[in-house]
């Protein structure tokens, strides 16, 4: 259990749901003979990254179109599969949610994004609070190669969800994402490098890939980052799907040889409630469906 | 108050103290007519880093030699200095530690590195804790500006104790250093880019220029980092100095435009004691002398 085979896949996401999905699916398709073991989606891949779209593209989970999909995919291609994230409705309310299957096709997790994006920059102005609301618990799958967080684009700047994720046993955080041209350029692959050397963990990163005259155009430039910070892939603006080997073992050869989260000082701050903090994190075992 | 000039100085740090110092001091002289208010040092600047010579260059704050040196340059060119680090003996003890010094000469913090830096890379066995003890105080500096922190080096590993500094309203992090061609390429430039986008800051790394045939060879490449992320300038291998007018407005306005400090999810995580952690933070005046 040395290796494990990841792909990452990016399309544009457009403003017809079927044909985003029937994308997703072609790009899969390219992955039948390859043994791939996890799958990662963008965020938002079957819906247009704006307000109005989300409560026209929400859907139910697990009975709605979207979930039986990648259901399926999961089942057919006998992997575990990271369903990038949907805008979900569940009684009034809206999300932003990442499904995870396993090679089953079963649920094995419901990650909603915990930190929404608000923001208000001179030529982007975003507010997903307007409409979505927060998740409230954060996700470490189970893998037959250890522990895997998931977080949600935004959530990757905010050093202390990650973290706990290492902590308890992550060895990859998957990270379906929707940066843009404004903050892209300068965040997106500094900040995955940072999350992997600060946590000797591997990160998977899935964007869509920029959709002409679309209200947000999203950065593209997918990756995938080893514990040591190198970038191992990085896709650019084009419709296309990460497949690569990695090492597992470089994980605990990073630890080893860098022990950064056992250096850590825990009479100086303390982050999660096996240190100090009683309840504060619930648990990581996802949202209720 | 909206501008600050600062300097950092990058020197190759020798066997000799004598010149090391001095190098310092002509470096410290081209900012003569330059109205810098804030000048940074390398970690360890008068001593080579390797463990023999930690004991060997030791020196007692405030009453050794190089307390004084520094105490007269900050007096003499009217700025703040954040004195790189130097190894301090106390009793018996050992320390990484950097002094802080006010326009009038007069120590205005002590700071004992709280991380040290304990690794096993195949080419690079090193391990602080055989000679030195770790601080247990971080050290927030109060300026004209605004407040600074302070971390020496590995300290900035950890992304949480800057979070803790500028939780606790820092505006700027100085951080003498010293990495390694290791570490160096993968790792000084994106945490250093990581740790100002995270905590929107700026960042100022100042590390001694690379000796030829020391032990430890120092990666050099000081530099200045915005609160966007941007590297405003670098140095190489030379020895140098970086003068530079910082805008402070830029600190608010990123923070206005991207409110990670307000984002955080204080029920999911916390980390200091105004969040909830009690007393785990024991406050940020640095250490005794």
């Amino acid at each position: 259990m040395n290796n494990l085979k990841v792909a990452i896949i990016q399309i544009q996401t457009g403003p017809d749901k079927s044909s985003n999905l029937l994308k997703t699916a072609e790009l899969f398709a390219s992955i039948e003979k390859s043994r791939v073991s996890l799958v990662l989606l963008p965020e938002m891949f079957q819906c247009p990254y704006n307000l109005e779209s989300f409560s026209i593209f929400a859907e139910d989970i697990p009975t709605g179109e979207t979930s039986l999909f990648l259901s399926n995919l999961a089942r057919e291609y006998g992997t575990f599969l990271v369903g990038g994230s949907i805008p979900e409705k569940k009684g009034n309310r809206y999300y932003n949610t990442s499904i995870v299957y396993n090679p089953c096709g079963e649920i094995i997790g419901i990650y909603r994004k915990t930190h929404l994006f608000d923001v208000d920059f001179e030529n982007l102005h975003f507010q997903e609070s307007a409409v979505l609301n927060p998740g409230n618990t954060p996700l470490l799958i189970d893998t037959p190669w250890g522990k895997i967080g998931i977080l949600i684009c935004y959530d990757l700047r905010f050093p202390e969800l990650i973290r706990l994720y290492a902590l308890r046993g992550a060895f990859m955080v998957a990270v379906p994402a929707a940066f843009n041209p404004i903050t892209g350029p300068l965040h997106w692959e500094v900040l995955f490098r940072a999350r992997a050397i600060d946590n000797q963990v591997y990160l998977l990163g899935a964007s869509p890939a920029p959709y002409p005259n679309a209200f947000y155009q999203a950065y593209g430039h997918s990756l995938i980052v080893d514990p040591m910070g190198r970038v191992l892939e990085q896709l650019g603006n084009e419709e296309a799907i990460i497949i690569k080997d990695i090492d597992l073992s470089l994980v605990d050869l990073t630890r080893q040889r860098l022990p950064l989260l056992k250096h850590r000082r825990l009479d100086l701050y303390a982050i999660n409630p096996d240190e100090k903090l009683g309840n504060s994190l619930k648990d990581q075992k996802g949202e209720a469906i």
